[in-house]
């Protein structure tokens, strides 16, 4: 009896466009398997391999959701910061284009992006509440656990913690305190 | 014609407990006006003194305001935790008052949020709405121009500033784009 | 057969200015014990509570030194942003001096930092590395786990993850990224 | 007499890959200017486009540059967890590979690390030191300005400036505060 795992990212464009698959296990067991990973591999050769022993394929999967939160939260701030600029009134739908094709910033995200806004330019009726499904906290205890200070990856996960509380207890205590040191007044509810 | 400059801290309880005065300018200057400053301050010779040259007054009651936000937004972040933990349904004004005393994060701080919740232990009718009033933004400015890596009282600055968005834009984005590659639902205005 | 719990923070000063003590168990056990609490505690109804029920009391602890950490960062970066502006040659001892009376940010860790700058004005032979004992993890942990975003204590703690870095990964690869796109060149080690 | 601004992206590839234009000034000014940009752009109608009135062109592509810290801190972030997780002796070019094609964390700057793990799969001898040149800071100071929280954006800035302080005075501070108040061991420089 032999483990593999297997790890994948792709969202429900895979079926598209392809899927990776970031596989553990030892290396004669992910050998005898390669038929499967090359059938179901966005190319033979290409967005699939063995990256370790058993459970490493799911935990590079993890730290991949760790990472793509940082990404995302990192487009975010940027077209937050382009939206408030209302002196310009920035079409955010043609910057995501023109940003498709030469920059820096071009990646997969940055298409869905503009996707987005192509559909919606102003993102009207979407709350601004977002979830999370698990691997950015998990991703934030295994870099604490091992030492390593991610900020972004953390901050990530922290704003998305904060979108989803509308009635923040410890903005509630700040406005309080500061009515108690500096008379300031106290927005009420 | 010589100049001196005063920064000040004590908010609205100087008159009752004295305030602290940091004061810029020559030392001969200084010297001259210390019969003011010993009748001003909380004793002849506590709570005032001289920093530095004209300017390091206030530049030094600048960095006072910063490091107050990050005291602040630390205890903030610590009883909401504490009042997130339902099950043991902590006295939070208890825990505050336990601290006043013996503990390594007693301050006046720690007084003042006591004395908040004596008052309102719910914090009932307080928006979570926090205004700043501009000493936070340019000590992280200064920070910044000095190549000085400031996280905390940087986020602090932040964690204000997004008390008062309550519609945030980069929130709405990364619904949209949590919709866009995984089919995540998008929840509704 | 009883339980009770009972967190306590003063440090190694706590012989000579007493330590505070939160207490958790049920409320008639609690009382049962009170001669004790009221004989270790800084005073007889000072610096001693009971909080919730058993487990509350390290709990209460817990978040106390997650606090702790905020607080202190929040003194550091401060400190540290007027260290570096030299054009002012502040003496740092006399500003935390100054703060120990009538200013917002007088604590009992701000009487420390006197402490220590008298002792040692330039920190000379301070190697900058800043141990954890586990608390503040417990309570990123904590927090994330009861969708509360606490941003300070979190990057309070990174920080001095971050301080025991001296090789850090993350930053070569953003070195060879920066040199990759940009041709920057890159700092050889 | 009229003006016209245009920032542009793409770093030293741009010769071979195209770069991508953001051009700011009257829709009339740009439309005469059109064949100049067509012919510099990646296509005739790729990577290129107005995207508002004089001065929109630069600030559009400071954004960006934000964006792109933030970006590059993710990915540095995770391939350090990757690293550290010793386990699994993980092949970081490899995850990377595999990445590239389907996942959806692809992007160029992904391309670009791969790239840098081929050539120098340990990252040997590169100092972990990181530049900044500018962007980033204006990008945060906007962000603050606009009362927008950035925190991903900010916190990769402050990354570079921590990994540029190898004697970080904060944590020194923090060293002599757990000291001072817990009788902790000072690690010597």
């Amino acid at each position: 009896l032999q483990f593999v795992d297997c790890g994948t990212s792709g969202g429900v464009w895979g079926l598209a466009e392809g899927y990776s698959m970031m596989v553990g296990g030892d290396a004669s067991v992910v050998e005898r398997l390669r038929p499967i990973f090359e059938t179901l591999a966005p190319a033979k050769d290409r967005g699939w391999g063995r990256v370790g022993p058993v459970g490493s394929g799911h935990f590079t999967k993890m730290v991949h959701n760790g990472i793509e939160y940082g990404l995302m939260q990192a487009y975010a701030e940027g077209f937050s910061i382009m939206e408030h600029k209302q002196d310009f009134s920035l079409d955010l739908h043609q910057v995501a284009e023109i940003w498709r094709d030469g920059s820096v910033v071009r990646s997969w995200l940055l298409d869905l992006i503009s996707a987005a806004f192509e559909k919606n330019p102003k993102l009207t009726g979407i709350a601004p509440y977002v979830a999370d499904s698990g691997e950015g906290r998990w991703t934030v205890a295994e870099a604490i656990d091992l030492d390593v200070a991610a900020p972004v990856i953390a901050l990530s996960l922290l704003a998305r913690l904060r979108s989803r509380d509308a009635d923040s207890f410890s903005d509630k205590l700040l406005s309080a305190m500061r009515n108690q040191f500096g008379g300031h007044p106290i927005k009420q509810e």
